[in-house]
């Protein structure tokens, strides 16, 4: 089969790629549609040491599989656990300490014609949302992880830092907790967009009045300046979550953490389910946020314009 | 009157120093002791610009004060709050927008024969406890400070990384959880000083069997090796506490924090209430902690002493 195949930090679009193998409690997934993210930039980067096929966001169809997802349209979560450790006999095999990740970790990915996945980490789509609205299920649901680990409430003043995907996402989860939201970003039209949706948005300059007042500020950059700006925004005992994907080391400034007995969380995946009645409901809107789609064969051309700073989201399609 | 001033990081003994007068709700404190502290070396170093008189750690004697208290051996709480603000309003004066800090914002500090403070910020000292016990109130208070955030139960296994001064206390603090305490540590008499109060310890190549299991750990060091070290002892999703004063940027790795969904806590000032409860009680031991005591006459050659590695508390006493 086709698929785009990362090893020693260079892609090729391979299509001598063999048919993938469901284990027991897996099930073959014809993937339709599949998201470019910054997380398979980084990994080509080598963020993580990783070879094999790249790709965690897709939708797909259930080829072999129980009867109950038989030819169903379906999203997948992309930790698949061992069902026994610590984490996952505490419900949170997000975090098994066995575990491999879609495209990440030791389980061939998305960017391909077949994948497999544990039948548990499935979910069946609505018929009524289009391949590229549940493509961004995964990325949603991330965003949403944010709303699991903290409770936020219309009193708190929420901060997002960088108007890319992942902040544009992570600025409507937001929005709809009615907390007292503002997001800084660098692109007028991607600001436009939030503005659009009754986010207020600015620029850094707009946001010096602000500084130090924040409840919580989301990092959504990838950046030492995201960081620092979102550090700086927050009130003493502020939160600043840690949201993106970071290939190098931050620097810093400890001393202004302990001094304002600051709070930093790291926040990866979060739930499919939730994110799916979001896209049911089209209580959030992500087409706005697609740049273009390719075919798959054209997979390498894709990932050069994902690549360039500033592109929303690139989409491959795996029906042509 | 007799100080120890620091300006463009130079710490002078001056004897041409006049004798503060305090402000109304202050009162005017002499000085019996103080101890110096590593935010002191710090703020030599330039940790914060500051001039003035240094040191924050001390007990004294009112001798201008409110009748309740003239007379009185007291200890001090360092920030001097606005009494306004809303964090004053919120009952968290520790991080009153408009503080001044004893010995580091503002503030003349104690390494003096006089000092001046708010009356609200100073606690009698029971009688039996001699001076070079109670001068470690505000250490052992910011150790006390991580249990006011965190609710650490006997179930919590808890690592504290360092052996100095500082993780000495917290170590002790902890220890009276019930919680499942490690430290680690570079200095055997120090780890001894520990083991003898029943606490396991270990140099770092005893930690490595523990990696990724640890609930809790808290950073001492004030160094990225520390950071690190307590990093990765932390399970998914547990809990970095900072409790350093850090001279310098930290590069730390980010992604790890956001895979593991780590939280990094910042942990500045505690209870003095209950820090002299436990000193009453004799429920820590800080006499262990002493290296050696200078009269205020020699705080030139003490802070000498107290800047060589591995030293312990160095003490001034202002009584002889
Ligand atoms: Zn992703
Ligand atoms: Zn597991
Ligand atoms: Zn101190
Ligand atoms: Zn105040």
């Amino acid at each position: 089969m086709q698929g785009l195949w990362l090893e020693n930090n260079q892609l090729r679009h391979r299509t001598d790629l063999p048919l993938p193998q469901p284990h027991v409690d897996e099930a073959l997934v014809r993937v339709r549609q599949a998201g470019i993210c910054n997380t398979d930039l980084e990994l080509i980067k080598g963020y993580y040491p990783y070879t094999g096929i790249l790709g965690h966001e897709f939708v797909g169809q259930v080829e072999q599989g129980p009867a109950h997802l038989q030819g169903k349209r379906v999203v997948g979560e992309i930790n698949a656990a061992c069902g026994n450790c610590d984490y996952c006999r505490r419900h949170l095999s997000t975090h098994c300490e066995q575990r491999s990740v879609l495209g990440i970790v030791n389980r061939h990915g998305a960017f391909a014609e077949y994948l497999t996945l544990p039948v548990e980490n499935l979910h069946p789509v609505p018929d009524h949302l289009p391949d590229q609205v549940v493509t961004f299920t995964e990325p949603l649901a991330a965003a949403l992880e944010i709303q699991e680990q903290i409770a936020i409430t219309p009193s708190h003043q929420v901060l997002v830092v960088g108007d890319g995907k992942l902040g544009q996402l992570v600025a409507q989860t937001l929005a709809l907790t009615g907390c007292q939201l503002f997001v800084v970003g660098r692109h007028a039209e991607k600001l436009a967009n939030l503005s659009a949706r009754k986010i207020a948005t600015g620029f850094e300059p707009d946001l010096q009045a602000q500084l130090r007042s924040f409840d919580i500020a989301v990092e959504c950059t990838g950046n030492p300046q995201g960081f620092d700006l979102a550090r700086k925004a927050l009130r003493p005992r502020g939160t600043l979550v840690l949201k993106s994907t970071y290939a190098e080391h931050l620097t810093i400034d400890a001393a202004a953490i302990v001094v304002d007995e600051l709070t930093v969380l790291g926040s990866r995946c979060g739930p499919f389910a939730k994110a799916l009645d979001l896209l049911d409901q089209s209580a959030v809107d992500v087409t706005s946020l697609i740049q273009t789609t390719f075919p798959l064969s054209q997979g390498i051309q894709a990932f050069e314009v994902a690549q360039q700073r500033g592109t929303q989201k690139v989409l491959l399609s795996m029906n042509d």
